[in-house]
């Protein structure tokens, strides 16, 4: 495994090359980050929750027609995945007020907002990740008008399908950061969701205790974060049940 | 003058009550603010250039059919205009990077832009006025996506004048400000300009000797404003000639 050539090393993710060209392997380590980086822990097990929870998701959004990365899951903490060109900018979905938003709008977390909200955040953690909007991403080609609207498009439909998958296991889904990529079939070019989708870039909160079911409890030192994590995969139906033997890892559904 | 009511006061300006209904009296201050209002100077004579200098511009896109709230200029520190409902939006175009722009994009000021880009920032002291994107903008409704298309025409349309005419003197235009407004007329609404347009608001490079003619003299601790906006309102053909009796005020074209 170690001879297989690394493409790129992310905060939380590694990427490989995959089994045949416009392949990679996604791999999810152990680590979390927060603060541009700032904050540094290795939290045994998330990587594999992650990748299970990630895995779920994007299979069903591909069955719904909505075009992403993922092939299939190859083992514990891996998933091949199609190669795609990424687009340096992070999609933020807000459907209620939290972190950053309310900081700079001045608004309470929790505030329900008038209506989801899409947000663009320049890739580039020297700059500690700018906000930006349509009219900079545009100016300097970072994705033309097209892209944007293709972008805009499946931000909203990923909002949609989370909102309701969530829901239904009486989780409210807060706001999520998606980043997408350029996938080349032939001479065709499409827009495709790539990275993850897990509670590392989701705000989760249990509808009826509001307890945060999400990277939060890492941001915000609230502990049990793997616990929390596990919650949302067992709701999903991805564990079988709860299993605290967080060395071999939970316990998955074949 | 002291009889009149005070609409309101802001930091270079106060809107006094105008002689009819549906009018204002806007007056030009000599104060000069930066930082959010962390440094602030009174600067004698400012405040007589910029009601000149803005008179000079809004009449000018007033003739050109670009609406504006400026109806004329009543003495050296005031302006009659019609009375809008501001919109709290400050628009920013920029054709070079300067500013903040640097610092969120890690751009070197002085930058060739590919293309102007306009940029909004809501208006709230208490929040240090954020940048905002047009999702905020539409989904709090500070404006709809009609009015957001008209005040982007309408930037774009000022940017254009602007640009010749300060080009036309040996002037860069490298960004500016502008605040727009709903202007009513019986049941008709329209978008207007607003506000002011002086080198309290533009950034304005000398082309040749690449000095600086704006506020960034007074941001910077760099001096001579006031000689600076007389040289602006010279090159304008606004003053007669150079005039360094401040306590009089410059000597202005009748």
């Amino acid at each position: 495994m170690n001879r297989r050539r690394k493409i790129y090393e992310g905060k939380a993710k590694v990427l490989y090359e995959g089994p045949e060209p416009g392949t990679l392997i996604q791999h999810f380590k152990d680590d979390a980050t927060a603060g541009n980086g700032a904050k540094h822990e290795i939290i045994d097990g998330k990587g594999v929750l992650n990748n299970r929870i990630s895995e779920f998701i994007f299979s069903r959004l591909n069955q719904l027609g909505i075009p992403t990365h993922f092939v299939r899951r190859i083992n514990m903490r891996e998933q091949l995945i199609r190669e795609v060109e990424i687009i340096p900018i992070e999609v933020v979905v807000r459907n209620v007020a939290a972190g950053s938003l309310c900081k700079r709008l001045g608004l309470e977390s929790g505030t329900q907002l008038p209506r989801s909200i899409i947000e663009f955040y320049y890739k580039d953690d020297a700059l500690g990740d700018p906000m930006v909007s349509e009219e900079h991403i545009t100016a300097f080609g970072w994705a033309n008008p097209q892209e944007l609207d293709d972008i805009m498009a499946l931000a909203v439909r990923v909002n949609d399908f989370l909102t309701g998958l969530f829901m239904g296991v009486g989780i409210q889904l807060v706001d999520f950061k998606i980043e997408c990529g350029r996938l080349f079939e032939g001479d065709l070019m499409r827009i495709v969701l790539a990275d993850e989708l897990s509670p590392d870039n989701c705000r989760l909160w249990d509808i009826k205790t509001r307890n945060k079911l999400d990277k939060d409890r890492f941001r915000e030192d609230l502990g049990g974060l793997v616990d929390a994590y596990r919650e949302v995969a067992q709701r999903l139906g991805i564990l079988v049940e709860a299993d605290n033997a967080l060395t071999t890892g939970p316990r998955l559904v074949q």
